[in-house]
């Protein structure tokens, strides 16, 4: 475990374990700054909500942000896919008259054909992940949040839609009523996952600054998650997606107020509710701090450049360890 | 049915429907030169014996050769696949480590992975290439011989090899001692190429200058077709794919020789037998016409360009309604 973050010098390292859940583009952000960080200390727990099949091929727009992300070829121009890319299948696939309402770059195809091969012929979403993590000199663990289908289904004013023909096909203009995830019922916990949550060497648990209720809310409905974190003698901290009423990218905002949830730091702190020992929220934000229960760091929270990824992911580090050191001290007091 | 013809003029329209049998490249050149003289009323029955699952994609090669050589956008450098093609999910595969021995491009990629996806959805090969060939503006009818699956093996030095394997991952390395079409017992027929076949306004049956044993073979082991091709009442003509005691491309003549079959035109004519009224053989091989049973026909049959295509097929349509005027006198005489 120590040897990639051996070459790695920073002020960081040998403390344990760091399990951060996260989304898409926003959480995929601060889990590369983590992963610069920390290294192969850092294991990204990944939603699979927004996960679907197309053209016979699955599709997981998250567990691909995080694996281009932390693989330091995403497409920062789109958000989305992978740089460098070329686009004649999709060219082709219009030519044939078929589905093109959602664009996969040639590139980006191959990532997705070899993945559907692969678990076709048995081999799990979780293996195959640490498989391209590796071939991608990735040294942080990518799991995806469940090898079982839970997927994100939105209530909306045009009736139920499966979240990629929310996001991409409709582009979010449906109001949303509700979101229900499907299969969460059924499926069985990833045992990669669970090992990772029950770390004996877990320095502390980060939710990204992804949507809450879109990205973070299915990993906490796989069952099993929200006990671990329930139960954690870790910090928990996560970082709110909301700066000065606004959400980076994305429906975060468009969505609270449909939800009727205001827009702030606060509302998230609410949202997680018990779940949390710690929010880091963004500077701009920093009156809000004082309706916020439990611990509250005020930061930088945009990330623009590489640098800001990383220098958030080291507050945050700091931040985890700082409420570590209270509840410590808290435990002493109790025993 | 006429209204492609009569937007090509040429002297030989409006004589009745041609069935042509063919493989991949030397086949489907001849096959371009019918399309462009007789367009609608060509029909061609295409080899699917070569057809295998790689990466979870259905690979039809001679089927793909024939839709992109009558849509004008075969790659002609390389003899498969298509022109203008570039090569990104192939390196994106291999980094992933994916299996890399059979090349897929990028605009390639689109036909396989969208055909692959509708037959899953229950539409039939027949019906997906038709649509293909629509969208490429062809006019003339690309059909499978078969829906069902009937894979060309062959017995070899190194044990029973798919086609593919043999051809491209062991580049024709393994000495072949005899070939089965596996599933031929078990195939239902095609509903429109037994059509095709027993159509009442045909004019003739080509068999394209294709690797006999390799790509007519599974054609004729087909359940129906040979004896469709036996009772046909009009002529039935091959083409040799023999030049000078050579094949043009491909394996055709090491197979004989290994098969201790001598690569001679009249080889080819001894192969098919009684099933031929009429072989077209090459100019420089017209020496050799003496020895062969049935009408021949001498001409040249190298097509390097277009107009060769174009000048070979109207030579090939010549010879046939000449031996359709030869059946009609014997059968006035028998009458």
């Amino acid at each position: 475990m120590s040897t990639a973050v051996q070459t790695q010098p920073n002020s960081q390292e040998g403390k344990g374990r760091i399990v951060a859940l996260c989304g898409g583009v926003g959480g995929a952000k601060l889990a590369f700054g983590l992963s610069r960080v920390i290294g192969s200390d850092l294991t990204v727990v990944v939603n699979t909500g927004d996960d679907f099949e197309h053209l016979g091929l699955l599709v997981s727009p998250d567990l691909d942000t995080v694996l281009y992300t932390l693989g330091g070829i995403a497409n920062k121009e789109l958000g989305w896919g992978r740089a460098d890319e070329s686009w004649n299948f999709m060219e082709a696939l219009r030519h044939l008259g078929g589905e093109a309402w959602f664009q996969l770059g040639d590139r980006d195809l191959a990532l997705h054909v070899e993945r559907t091969h692969q678990l076709r012929t048995g081999v799990s979403l979780t293996e195959f992940m640490a498989m391209a993590a590796e071939r991608h000199g990735i040294a942080s663990k990518i799991l995806p949040m469940c090898d079982d289908p839970i997927r994100t289904m939105l209530a909306t004013s045009e009736g139920m839609l499966p979240f990629q023909r929310y996001f991409v096909e409709r582009r979010c203009a449906p109001e949303v009523n509700g979101i229900v995830f499907e299969g969460a019922g059924e499926a069985r916990p990833s045992a990669q996952v669970t090992a990772a949550l029950q770390s004996p060497d877990l320095r502390g648990i980060v939710i990204c600054p992804s949507n809450p209720f879109l990205s973070i809310d299915p990993i906490l409905a796989t069952p099993g998650i929200r006990k671990l974190l329930e139960g954690a003698r870790v910090p928990v901290v996560a970082v709110s997606p909301i700066i000065g009423g606004a959400a980076v990218k994305g429906p975060t905002v468009k969505i609270m107020a449909e939800l009727n949830v205001p827009a702030t730091s606060r509302a998230i702190a609410q949202h997680y509710g018990g779940l949390l020992h710690g929010l880091v929220i963004d500077e701009v934000d920093a009156a809000d701090s004082a309706g916020i229960g439990g611990r509250v760091h005020a930061a930088p929270t945009l990330m623009k450049s590489d640098e800001d990824r990383e220098r958030l992911a080291r507050e945050v580090l700091g931040f985890v360890d700082l409420i570590a050191a209270d509840l410590q001290t808290k435990a002493r007091a109790l025993g």
